[in-house]
């Protein structure tokens, strides 16, 4: 028999307490054994601390982000022996998918999100902040790799993807990991991590494993730390208030299961397509995952007047979900983790039907189980027949918002109006997920405003996204997951916002060219740097943040607005027609925006061939005072920040992005336009 | 004698118990009772959320911005009835005009802020995401106000500005208020909400004041609150932990005096600005409020060949501190909040003393005092003299790290080199502020980079911003305020980034049309509705989200490429030389990209005059398909968001920004650049 182990220290090593089995959840077969008890997480966080957190801290997003890339591409490499122990949890090849690729996938789409960030190891958040008349004070948020290691407590119904959704995060941002799956599905979470820890991809001390109870996990945490937990409600509010979390102020995330709902719009009657995309996707969340996922749909509202008739045409799909082993031809529905998690269910359910009867399935048997022997094995594998309830007084049994049965159990519930819809799924006391399928905006709106402040998510399915929507139940990367309230008050992924659980904000005062070395962003009023060569014949490597060209002059005439006007066609009344001023803001003709930039254009580049390849862009360009014939403009052109750039392939030209601060002043040295140019600038070293 | 009253449920009550009295600082005089217990908090909740929320939630952002403006107009015509009453707590002038002026100004700095948000109820955050290849599917954040209260829990050194830095916030994001100030200077806030209720510029509920020990205040609140607390760390510890906090997964945010220090730089010799500017800075935040500023210098990190000459400048100007009666003449620091303050304090400095010696002040008295008669009023009064502790093994010795005394004392230590001074501020285990005085960039980025994990803001001191400089000691409304660790772990205030914490984040997902329709916001790919009219011929209030112009083609030539080099003066080879184009990424002469976004407007344009003002930038403009001689291209200009503006005076154009999606196709119905562009337009209603 397998003894688990830890990957803790830099090694692999099995725990020392009393070994608990880890069943099939379909089999009831023993695969595995773990010893859950007797970590010394002072070392082991220690060890996080003073070499994983160094170690990442100084790479750079870039870097990191490569790193995650590498890291996915490997393990899908290896998915196969993952997809083989994924079906011992009782997962269907669909099931899988979701847990193994879902997984492997925010690794993806944290490796490209390294785009959004500088090559540098931390990055300048929002806009600077001006705080003097003179321009001599300022002020930028900067972001920064918190010192600590991130404890990730995770549950059992997501072995890879809960590990890896989270660890994505904190490594792009500089943070190393303890991961300590639920002990269950353990076996899943520790292949994947020797995996990893063989491609030698990580760096030591980035990722480590306890396969363990957590039994004084959270001792040793300290305000550089950062814990994140998913799983019941009961055990993150114990977390939550641990006196060291308290002490030290831990930030700590909780994603808890909530009772998630889907409205069945007004407007979506039978024979609409939202009728039938609604039916079928409450019969996918009820079912996927045997109805162990966080974000399945436990409450089902529909407007009174359709509830028969929900109930009839769920009922019909359900009845066609094929229960059985995983690998079993035909079937859609696997095991529930375990006859442990089966037994706790039954009571679950058995509390609900008190007061809202059982409309479909069978509490104690009776669905079909295929692949096995029947009898035998409906006793040692956890099945369940889906179960739907039906609540037609939703405001007075109030068991359907409050009482959660973690499997394939939803309570169907009538509701009126959206006033009604609303105030039924806020009583959910904060979801992580709600679906509204309807193809009527005003109704969208609605109820999007009124029930935003419960959910952490909201789908609206209608027919124009149904070929290519991911669903109600999937979290994805570039969108938080977590809900306020009962689903645990956190907040995870999201993309950049998920960074930021894991660094620290900084409000950075200084003068602008302090604050411009600092930040290595150019800040308006910092000093500049003039060169003897146009700053457009200097390599990506040459150029200086903070290096200016300071143009010559230019007397605007109404020869230039006219050509302008001829060049590209635009006859605006304020640009060509000096009989049109009456009540307008202009005093006279006035020069066209896009004459000055392009103007200003003309006069900062350096025609010469040199390294600058391309212009691609602008951002933030602000026409910021009327320019009238005899206005004499100069242009300033300064480096402002710098973004090197990977080759694509061997061949490719090495190049960075340069951004460029232009200024634009008339005579009297007041600004008339300003702006930030995108180019792309050839590195001298093209290795 | 004045007994202070708590505006609750609508009305102005005096509490129950058994009265408290609040002492004057400088005198012992009584100047008000106070009945602390006894509040029935579920009722005020109750009716915060049912009365404040819903009035509050359904105001614009434009609209709770303006209410701020008009309400910080008329505290400030009140101001020197604050200023009188501020007097009492020990404040000077100087002192009183941080607390009060301070906190009025985060009403101006949060009625600014509107501005950045769009004029509804909600906002749209961060960029749209695509979720599928074929672009039916996509998501956008969005933010909603919560539906619960912000309960504030005060600290008593500032009773104005700690209230008003806060409610500003939760106004502005559309929550309201219970406010629970300290009680020894609550006749302070307790005027200051008498102001703002009798002006009648709140609505109903929006605030609420209870003057009370707080016993009790947790007990009732839930998922939708948000609580902050400032104040000690050890009653911030117990709050985080009440059960309700924790069960209901409520935002809690703590803000707690730290040890904040200030660090001269290696380069910061006598002689020096920096090292004049960094004595002076120190000197003003011991002193300042008496010290008792949660940003207050603590602790002095000099280079240690510097630590006579910065012990003998820092002793010279602490000696022209005069102590005395606020009101007194030249009297440049007042007294404690109170004796009890002071017995706390003095216990605080004997024990810092214990291993790091006194080298300025006297704990027994001997401070000149002025403005009475010494002898009596040194005891009813809390004066105290500056105390300089010195601590020449800070590595060895840590008090200096970790005790706090709340008042004007702190603490000189040596360091080595720019790693050691990172490690020592570091020992705080979190602070709010820390400052380096430095003119040399590297030390600057190296510190920043090393400390900036452990220090909500950090000030670099030099001579080119000390004119403009807000100081060390000052929060600002648009910088975040808190630290990790010991200052709390919390963040308020920082503009944007404020309003957050009292609103609900939901990741919207649905086709581009229905993203669309709830956000009010143009998502590419959604239904374009085309109408009769060129939208140029639209009223503000006419144009429709969604409306878009399709113009007719254009054929680029040669001919156009020269005219707008021409024109220009844009020669960059890569137009106007096909000679030059090897190793380039083009393979023949590109038309400029000011060219295609000059000629998309000079097509989309109507040229006749019409409710178009003006056109005043543009933002996210890329250049994504190179153009050459014989591409055809052609337009859609669609209405984006719209965003109406306040007139500035009666006489004012009432008018409003609409932003407009460019896209510019060729041929092949591929993208060659897309852009937003900014226009005002006119309303048609002029009133």
């Amino acid at each position: 028999m397998t003894t688990l182990e830890n990957y803790t220290l830099g090694r692999w090593t099995p725990g020392e307490s009393a070994p608990q089995e880890l069943l099939d959840a379909s089999t009831g077969e023993v695969i595995a054994l773990a010893n859950t008890e007797g970590f010394d997480y002072e070392a082991i966080f220690h060890y996080a601390r003073t070499v994983g957190n160094p170690a990442l801290r100084r790479m750079t997003f870039h870097e990191r982000g490569r790193m995650l890339k590498a890291l996915a591409l490997h393990l899908m490499e290896k998915k196969e022996q993952f997809y083989a122990l994924s079906v011992r949890t009782g997962a269907t090849r669909a099931d899988s998918w979701v847990d193994i690729e879902g997984g492997i996938g925010n690794l993806f789409a944290n490796a490209s999100l390294r785009r959004k960030f500088p090559d540098k190891p931390f990055y300048v958040e929002g806009e600077p902040v001006g705080l003097s008349k003179g321009g001599t004070f300022m002020a930028q948020h900067l972001m920064v790799p918190r010192e600590g290691v991130a404890v990730h407590i995770n549950a059992y119904n997501f072995p890879v993807w809960g590990m890896l959704e989270k660890v994505a995060v904190n490594l792009l941002a500089g943070m190393p990991a303890v991961v300590k799956p639920a002990v269950p599905s353990a076996y899943l979470t520790e292949a994947v991590v020797r995996e990893i820890i063989a491609s030698g991809i990580l760096p030591a001390g980035a990722l480590q494993l306890v396969v363990g109870s957590g039994q004084g996990i959270l001792d040793h945490v300290n305000y550089q730390d950062v814990v994140t937990f998913t799983g019941s409600a009961a055990t993150g509010r114990k977390l939550r208030a641990h006196p060291r979390i308290v002490e030290e102020a831990v930030p700590f995330t909780m994603e808890a299961d909530s009772l998630n709902a889907a409205v069945l719009g007004l407007d979506a009657k039978p024979g609409t397509p939202e009728f039938d995309l609604f039916v079928k996707e409450v019969r996918k969340e009820m079912t996927g995952k045997c109805g162990q996922k966080c974000t399945a749909i436990r409450r089902i509202l529909v407007p009174e007047s359709l509830i028969d008739d929900v109930q009839l045409a769920l009922g019909k799909l359900l009845g066609q979900t094929t229960i059985g082993h995983p690998l079993a031809e035909g079937v859609r529905m696997g095991a529930l983790a375990g006859v442990e998690q089966r037994q706790r269910l039954r009571e679950q359910v058995r509390q609900l039907a008190q007061n809202t009867p059982i409309v479909y399935g069978d509490l104690d048997g009776g669905a079909e189980v295929l692949g096995q022997d029947r009898g035998a094995h409906f006793e040692k594998g956890a099945f369940f027949s889906p179960i739907l309830l039906r609540n037609d007084q939703p405001f007075r049994h109030l068991d359907s918002h409050e009482l959660e049965a973690f499997g394939p159990v939803a309570t169907l519930m009538p509701y009126k109006d959206t006033d009604e819809a609303i105030r039924l799924v806020n009583m959910g006391k904060g979801s992580l997920v709600c679906s509204l399928a309807t193809n009527d905006p005003r109704m969208a709106q609605d109820f999007v405003l009124g029930a935003a402040t419960h959910h952490g998510r909201i789908l609206i399915i209608n027919e124009e996204m149904a070929k290519e929507s991911t669903g109600h139940g999937s979290p994805l990367p570039l969108l938080i997951h977590g809900g306020p309230g009962r689903a645990g008050g956190g907040q995870e992924m999201g993309g950049m916002r998920g960074v930021e659980h894991f660094m620290q904000r900084v409000a950075l005062q200084g003068s602008p060219t302090m604050i411009t070395a600092i930040t290595e962003v150019y800040q308006p009023k910092a000093k500049q740097i003039e060169k003897d060569k146009h700053p457009f014949q200097h390599y990506f490597e040459e150029l200086e943040i903070g290096q200016t060209y300071t143009t010559h002059k230019h007397t605007v005439t109404e020869a230039d607005i006219s050509a302008f006007a001829q060049v590209s066609g635009d006859n605006f009344y304020a640009h060509v027609d000096e009989t049109s001023l009456e009540g307008t803001l202009f005093t006279g003709r006035v020069a066209h925006g896009y004459y000055i930039l392009s103007k200003a254009a003309g006069m900062f580049v350096d025609p010469r061939k040199g390294p600058v390849l391309l212009n691609y862009g602008l951002d933030e360009c602000r026409f910021t005072k009327p320019v009238y014939p005899g206005t004499t403009i100069s242009v300033t052109l300064t480096v402002k920040e710098k973004i090197g750039q990977e080759k694509r392939d061997a061949d490719d030209v090495a190049k960075g992005i340069v951004r460029w601060y232009v200024e634009v002043t008339d005579q009297t040295q007041e600004t008339v336009a300003v702006a930030t140019i995108l180019t792309m600038v050839r590195k001298k070293n093209q290795e």
